[in-house]
């Protein structure tokens, strides 16, 4: 096992109600928020209301920055970053999915950084400060409200790219299960793939012996797999909307990585794919997936293929082992088409060979070479290839 | 899932050398520390010169506070506090196993205390502040270096009771496995039986569907039950010592017990005879637990034990649910007695009958009529009776 270093500083507030106990929390840094938000279906659900009523009753006074787009903006973060600044706000207040706490996160860096906030991109030694963050997390997808991470998009470069700190974690998370009821189908299928790619992410680096770590994975998948379905089909099932928020943020927020590291290339070659065709970042790690754990599959893989088969899928474990790796990546593909989800890039409108040479060339210079089974800009051409039906 | 609040702030660094950050730590919170052990182990395994020069080289001045009871006293934690209140002592720093940390705890808060340290027992509110602590472990047991939990006892009343508070985790928790290999056999054994009992605790609660919790705690029992009989074998082996250390911490942090809730009977069980007998915690909790789970199997404790048959021991699904949870019972037991701990409890010296219905009814009154199968003292000295061969 690698040596490593724990820190996940976030409380949660989890289950039916927890925002009840918001003013509380806030009242721990100061008496005055920057509501952040997105397109408003805070608005829809009643959950704007609610926290008004709450920070009203508290004489907790607010700003809003609304609006926040899917992907957050530079321009946003500024003006969020001065709206703090003219009106000595204590606690930034997210309110929506990833992108609304991406965008606070890197608000609470900029205003306490002097010079533009483009800067911290890859330099998290230049944050020395970030104002508190409580995060109201409305989906089940990200994690951004239990984790140290923000994507931000510069316009002008057109560059989308993270900021990092351990000074980041939101200081609260509240969830609510029942904030995600109303996250659509598609979204809430999406997600579920999301969160399985941040686990792959880990699961399938190759740093000796991580045994409870990798069980621990293991555990949430068959989590993610027993109740993604369940949501998809019952939006309104309690125990399906806990369940996978819960593993969601234990996805990504840091533990799972102790004593692991290594690159997982579908994140990279997904990418591409959002970034030229505007596709749902979740959709295109379902696509490519299992057609990555089918092209990598060789001796190096095969038994962590194995594992996952046997302990995540329940593929009796006495079946031939290329079997049960072939077996487990059928059903991952499964999974994913049941909720709904297209293994077919081109019914998501991607091209056919037109950008595939371009789109390969940049994944593969993000690192592809370091896998566990290391990938070539060829070999990612024809994974692309092989996601079209 | 029932609602719950998550709070883990203490920081881990985690594997070989971890030690070398310390002064980087305490430094933090200032240049003085009561530095608190044991009987003196760290002296031989060169732990202790190792703090020291540390400390010497980055100008932290300390004073010693040895000699700390295997169940810490009273008396001792005073004596720490009036240590810290005279020498303007500002980080708490125990090296070695839980009875140092929990005296630890119990100095930190009293430390910040105007009154009796065994006011706070029982009395978490009255904790309004506690001195840092960073804590060095020695061993894999009790968790106590990420938690909250400190047992003391009071010689003079003769109680041993519970002092806790979320201000109490160690901001800090330095763990290097290799200061394990030391550890005896023996006492290895135990912890291995501490930390899955601290697991059972939680696993056997009834409170609706913990669908990932579950799956997270049979991840940790596969750890344990895969690596308890190898570290035993092989002392010094670090992926056995490091994956028993890691998991212990997630035994008893908080973590697996979120949207969980309810008693197992064991410890209270165990604990009569370790203050009746004084004989290790852990082995007694090795000869009760098959017996108790044996006792408690029924129509209601057989979900439960199927699932921990199935999923922790691999036992084929398709037998009878009564056979796979006798079989998960006979193989835990099996396990035990592989790591060398007897399942007899004449052995340990404890006489047949002779406290049974004092012990019993000690017992029972922490509550035993609330956990999944509710258990009476005539139960509890039922259950005695069988832990004789």
């Amino acid at each position: 096992m690698e040596n490593f270093f724990y820190n996940i500083p976030t409380k949660v507030s989890f289950g039916k109600g927890a925002i009840d106990d918001l003013s509380g929390y806030i009242s721990e840094y100061g008496d005055s928020v920057l509501l952040v938000y997105g397109g408003g279906s805070i608005k829809r659900t009643g959950l704007y209301d609610r926290i008004i009523k709450l920070l009203d009753c508290s004489h907790i006074s607010h700003i809003e920055l609304s609006g926040v787009e899917p992907n957050p903006r530079l321009t946003t973060v500024k003006k969020g970053v001065q709206m703090c600044l003219e009106h000595d706000v204590k606690v930034i207040l997210p309110v929506g999915g990833g992108s609304t706490i991406d965008c606070s996160k890197a608000i609470a860096a900029g205003a306490c950084y002097d010079g533009d906030p483009w800067d911290l991109v890859g330099h998290p030694e230049k944050i020395e400060n970030a104002m508190p963050i409580i995060a109201v997390a409305t989906m089940a997808a990200t994690g951004s409200e239990m984790d140290p991470f923000a994507v931000i998009t510069n316009e002008e470069t057109k560059q989308k790219k993270d900021i990092a700190s351990d000074l980041l974690y939101p200081a609260y998370a509240i969830l609510d299960p029942e904030y995600t009821f109303s996250v659509p189908v598609y979204q809430t299928a999406a997600g579920v793939a999301d969160i399985m790619n941040h686990i792959f992410e880990v699961y399938f680096a190759d740093n000796g012996d991580t045994y409870m770590q990798d069980r621990m994975m293991e555990a949430l998948l068959k989590t993610l797999i027993k109740y993604g379905p369940v949501a998809v089909s019952e939006p309104d099932n309690y125990d399906a909307r806990a369940n996978i928020l819960w593993a969601s943020e234990w996805a990504i927020n840091g533990f799972i990585a102790c004593g692991k590291d290594g690159p997982w290339p579908a994140h990279s070659i997904e990418h591409q794919l959002s970034a030229y065709y505007d596709i749902t970042h979740g959709h295109g790690l379902a696509i490519i997936t299992p057609v990555l754990m089918d092209y990598i599959l060789n001796e190096k893989s095969l038994p962590v293929l194995v594992n996952y088969g046997v302990n995540v899928w329940d593929i009796e474990k006495t079946k031939a082992p290329y079997d049960i790796a072939r077996e487990a990546i059928s059903k991952t593909q499964k999974l994913y088409e049941d909720m709904g989800l297209t293994s077919d890039l081109g019914e998501l409108g991607v091209p056919y060979e037109k950008d595939f040479d371009e789109m390969a060339e940049k994944a593969a210079a993000e690192g592809l070479e370091h896998c566990r089974v290391p990938l070539t800009k060829e070999d990612v051409v024809e994974i692309y290839r092989r996601c079209f039906k």
